[in-house]
């Protein structure tokens, strides 16, 4: 145990290690106990991810309410998987939890507010962390989860799931095989109509309704608050993770700066007015989110990225991908992609489609089918999996703390900016500098 | 002559006059004398609608350039219309044009840097002025095209023609009638390779080729420079413009403030590159302009507005619009629409096109088979056609001296904005504070 574990903390401070091919390890690499820490919605989904496989050993469930706690229990049951701990004592029972030292590692999915003080104590009790996305909802807590990671040694890997979207892979793909040319602008963004996430009845973890807060039910307890209190990019990881990867962020490169505007705030009131009525009294909340913010970053490479955040108005999903090089350029909302010099006609859109067939990564090509019937297209099952086999091999996860948090900055620092008025504010180097010699390892084969 | 010219200094200070039907100055329209300031292609394509017309009497032609006069003249002999005056004298020699009592009217189309001294000097000259877009480079050429226009009384439209664009003016048209609801945020710019119009052979006035200025042709010979020496978004209009009608921008609303990002330049070296070689002189010049250029803007009702400017890479064309209220959105790079409780299926697109059908513009069910044939889809009819009605009855144009440098002044702010590492800058009020008074009456009816 005490190799692996120097061997952790080498590879960590390193930060330029090698993932090994899994064959490497299977000698020593044995079932992974986990333990989840929250088992609400999103914590069942992993949670099933877990007991569809025979290397992972659930060993414990911790969660504030019975009605979440008997749902994921029923699961462990039906998958016919053996009883685990239970632990439903308060917000800080999760703390009981880290003390069993035959977890290995736990997966958190709690509210945004939660990750950092979940990640800190995971992290300190020497366990892998894979935590849902937003880990670090101030700069300060950024920086203290970069210290803790580093000061322990154990890996916190951000489950972001879009990195392993089946086509963000393949033009992920495209651009490590030049396709493209050298990159000049991304774009992505997090479109998506949450009023009915945000409210409900109290009954349905989906609206229709008016309340949010205690009289809600499942995220719209806690979310909507973030909305009430916050304006900034709030929700910033879907649309950066991907291309941050693709333009080697953390990696050799880095954000250097941002700047936010944010439009007024209407939609959240309007859709309350729609299912409560004018006179609910959730109608006279103060919202402070924008109906829109839009972000844009610089690097230190060149390249800009626009981000966009829009979740309180009747849209269409997307995530408002764009791909721009020297070469050419790949769009999500209209499925579609120019390669000079390829694409059939001359300046003109083609159908992505048939590109992003023959780019597939290697690793959709060999589990895509492992991954059929998991949550959102089957990107949950790949994330999943990778921390699974990181944590199994003891070795550094293929999206680390660094990324974690850089992705997750993104908010406060928008916040700030658009409290300044759209101000350029400076985005922290986590890496300390060692962005320029890192190399990015993240997805480079079918490994995981 | 005398209570005309009253009439339009009447109207020009109050900034809210009423556009009066043309069947009330029917008898008072003659004929509109014109005089052209640049024949070039462009120039020549409004000659070309003249030429056209009944109530538009070709009176004078200027240009520096002997084979651009010819291409011209060829086309006023074509149309079997008289022989206008001839001014070839160099770059002052429209001043001699202006001289021309019998000229009511000029239009403008030369390098956007003589724009602001002809602009000033034709109203000077008591003319009604239609100018190429792009009026005014600095805020300082902008403030001084405002208190000649207000000192003279003599209207500058800046010659926008995609603000007639049949979609645009369908989805404005949704826009007044309530369709999206209130609006929160907007997109539009100019994403269109421009290589094969910033280089040639010297000899077609489209690429390929590797030169520009001396040894170019048409608008490489200017054109270009500006993006060897400016770091901006250097052709907004045709994205603002229409989003401007669409919320009231000098008309009950106005832009507050902008910030800017701007990638690093590599589109327009490697194609100097690939055309003529790494050894062309021209490999080895700098380009200041930044192949992606984003901006954002704030208004004072709490929209925003996102302008992309995307010119020197191998893309398809596309103005990127985007119109989006509490009620629902409509793109047109995917042409798709979404309205809360009328598209057919729940958070899906639709087709935009039976929506663009139903809310046709007047204009366009008017006079959509006058415009067939004529330049960019028609809509440079309409635009003329807008300039030509509005110099005939001496009222205000449509689009008036405010708009022109309001939406000019985009480009000298958002290199401001850059210089100053994306920082956000002031936007200034043109109107001197009118903006809160003054009524929006563009393309209210099917007049013009």
């Amino acid at each position: 145990m005490k190799t692996r574990r120097e061997f952790i903390k080498t590879t960590a401070a390193a930060a330029a290690f090698s993932i090994l091919p899994s064959s490497v390890f299977s000698s020593q690499a044995s079932k992974l106990r986990l333990g989840f820490i929250g088992v609400g919605f999103r914590g069942q989904g992993h949670l099933g991810l877990a007991l569809r496989r025979d290397d992972v050993e659930v060993v414990a469930l911790c969660d504030v309410q019975q009605r979440m706690m008997d749902m994921a229990l029923a699961r462990v049951t039906k998958a016919g998987k053996s009883k685990p701990q239970v632990i439903l004592d308060g917000p800080y029972g999760y703390r009981k939890m880290l003390e069993n030292k035959d977890i290995d590692a736990v997966i958190i999915s709690t509210p945004w507010e939660w990750h950092t003080v979940m990640c800190l104590d995971a992290m300190n009790a020497k366990k892998y962390v894979g935590c849902e996305v937003i880990t670090g909802m101030t700069i300060e807590e950024c920086w203290e989860l970069v210290h803790t990671s580093e000061r322990t040694g154990m890996p916190l890997m951000m489950l972001e799931n879009v990195c392993y979207r089946r086509d963000v892979m393949a033009v992920m793909n495209m651009v490590r095989q030049g396709v493209f040319g050298e990159l000049i602008h991304l774009q992505g963004g997090y479109q998506h109509d949450l009023r009915e996430v945000k409210f409900n009845d109290g009954k349905d973890p989906l609206g229709p309704g008016a309340e949010f807060g205690e009289k809600a039910f499942s995220e719209a307890q806690w979310r909507t608050h973030h909305s009430v209190n916050r304006n900034g990019d709030l929700y910033p990881t879907h649309g950066i993770g991907p291309v941050a990867m693709m333009i080697n962020i953390n990696r050799g490169n880095r954000f250097t700066r941002l700047s936010s505007y944010a439009t007024k705030a209407r939609g959240l009131h309007n859709y309350i007015a729609k299912t409560g009525g004018e006179n609910h009294p959730n109608a006279r909340v103060n919202f402070r989110l924008g109906d829109v913010v839009t972000t844009m970053i610089q690097t230190a490479n060149g390249e800009t990225v626009l981000l966009q955040h829009d979740t309180n108005l009747p849209r269409p999903y997307s995530l408002g991908f764009r791909v721009q090089g020297t070469n050419g350029i790949w769009m999500d909302v209209n499925k579609s992609i120019y390669i000079e010099g390829q694409s059939k006609e001359e300046h003109r859109w083609e159908e992505a489609q048939a590109w992003l067939d023959k780019y597939d990564h290697p690793l959709w090509k060999k589990y895509g089918s492992d991954a059929s019937g998991a949550g959102h297209g089957g990107m949950d099952w790949f994330v999943f999996n990778a921390f699974v086999q990181a944590a199994k091999l003891k070795i550094q996860t293929p999206q680390d703390v660094y990324d974690a948090v850089t992705w997750s900055a993104i908010t406060p620092l928008s916040e700030d900016s658009i409290e300044r008025g759209g101000e350029s504010v400076e985005f922290p180097d986590f890496t300390g500098g060692q962005w320029m010699y890192r190399k990015n390892n993240f997805a480079v084969d079918d490994t995981y």
